[in-house]
């Protein structure tokens, strides 16, 4: 997968823009599993951005009350010897039982707290396994420009909070099939995904899925799961997240507006 | 807490906006933990805005793998009984056992979806337990104003990706302290209060937490467990978060611009 170098918050790939049409190489954000352990116990899987890997834990720890200040922090550090650095391993005072309470709660309730699937690699060798690639499908330029103002008129709650994410299934002709909208990106995907499993027509490989936010591995992972042949996004796309994509056969266009856009895969 | 009616996508706040000073309403996207439960086995509890919960169940459940068609779904719908409307009940072909790898697999890597703390109301009242209201502090409208330039100018991956989050601690002269960025917003501020707790310098009480993105429920329970005062947003707070605020004494603030902000708590 040419994956970046260990701690490197951003990684290159290759990409197309509209209108100029030439490939060139963009900087992409960076998204990978970070494990974080107290001892021996995994407590949580986020997929972050590598770098400030130790803050990150550090303040995983803290904000869910599992060490209450730097005493209770006796070493933190990367895996010795893991050359892909996405494991933190915190020594606490008195051992993994003194905080007993507060891990198991972490343990449970927050395996993932970065939006995350099922983290990283083992994740995408299960998306092989579980969903073929994908049908593919030609995207028109004079279609996918006028979909940011098509689907903002579409999105009602978005345009009295301003604080709501959009999903949608689009037809190759710009026709919009359904929206839905949420205060995470991933339930408004889940919204308009689940609505047609519920009509009894899924694969979902007919339709392009549209979201008004970023592409992250999570997104194109619940594209892959319903067969959808392209993901459109008005924000950036991660590494991750083209990756994935490129390996099933999908389109990912990023940074869509009604001049310009960025065709990742 | 006044929450909203069940099902409703949006609920009203008073706000204040800067410069106009005059308390006003304000149409807030909402924000409640959905249970997803297979049979009586809850998988998943996702912070979503209510409306299409059948629609997200669906989905979540096709997207992860535990139903692969309309087939696999004999019923799903909201809990009966259930005033909140906060609990969907699916029933499978096979009952659970049928599903029983998948539904595992879903519980132990995707309790949380949307970046989901530790869900809803039994948050509010842990938070309550650990987190004491906060030290009140005044916040300068000719300092806020001139964060988002300041922090734009801090943020070196933002520039050259386009998709990362960041977030900042920043004295209340507008001094800024340390700058963390993440494609996961929750990372973002782990990495700052994480730096702080690493320098043995908490709680955070001294300092505001600036944030790119938009303030959820989560943003706000991170800063509460670290002490801190004011939590200032680019983008949108929803309605739980401002209810955190409020509880906690902690000042919020969305949509910060140099011309313009709104003050929700």
């Amino acid at each position: 997968m040419g994956r970046g170098a260990p701690g490197e918050p951003t990684a290159v790939r290759r990409v197309v823009r509209w209108p100029e049409g030439a490939p060139t190489d963009d900087v992409l954000a960076r998204e990978e599993p970070l494990e974080i352990r107290v001892e021996d116990r995994a407590v949580a899987v986020t997929m972050r951005t590598p770098g400030a890997d130790l803050d990150l834990a550090a303040g995983f720890l803290f904000t869910e009350g599992i060490v209450d200040g730097a005493d209770d922090l006796v070493a933190l550090e990367h895996l010795p010897g893991d050359a892909d650095g996405n494991t933190v391993v915190a020594r606490v005072a008195g051992g993994v039982e003194a905080h007993a309470e507060a891990v198991e709660r972490a343990t449970r309730a927050l395996y993932a707290t970065s939006a995350c699937g099922i983290c990283g690699k083992a994740s995408l060798e299960r998306i092989r396994l579980l969903a073929p690639p994908v049908r593919p499908v030609a995207l028109d330029p004079e279609v996918l420009r006028w979909l940011p103002e098509r689907l903002r008129a579409a999105q009602p709650a978005f345009d009295a909070t301003g604080g709501l994410h959009g999903a949608a299934l689009v037809a190759l002709d710009g026709a919009i099939e359904v929206v839905r909208e949420d205060i995470g990106r991933h339930n408004a995907v889940d919204k308009v995904l689940g609505s047609r499993l519920r009509a009894d027509r899924v694969p979902v490989d007919d339709r392009v899925l549209v979201v008004t936010s970023r592409a992250g591995f999570e997104l194109v992972q619940k594209a892959r799961m319903a067969g959808v042949p392209a993901l459109v996004a008005m924000g950036a796309a991660s590494d991750l997240a083209v990756d994935l994509a490129v390996d099933g056969g999908m389109a990912l266009v990023g940074f869509l507006r009604e001049d310009r856009y960025v065709r990742y895969a």
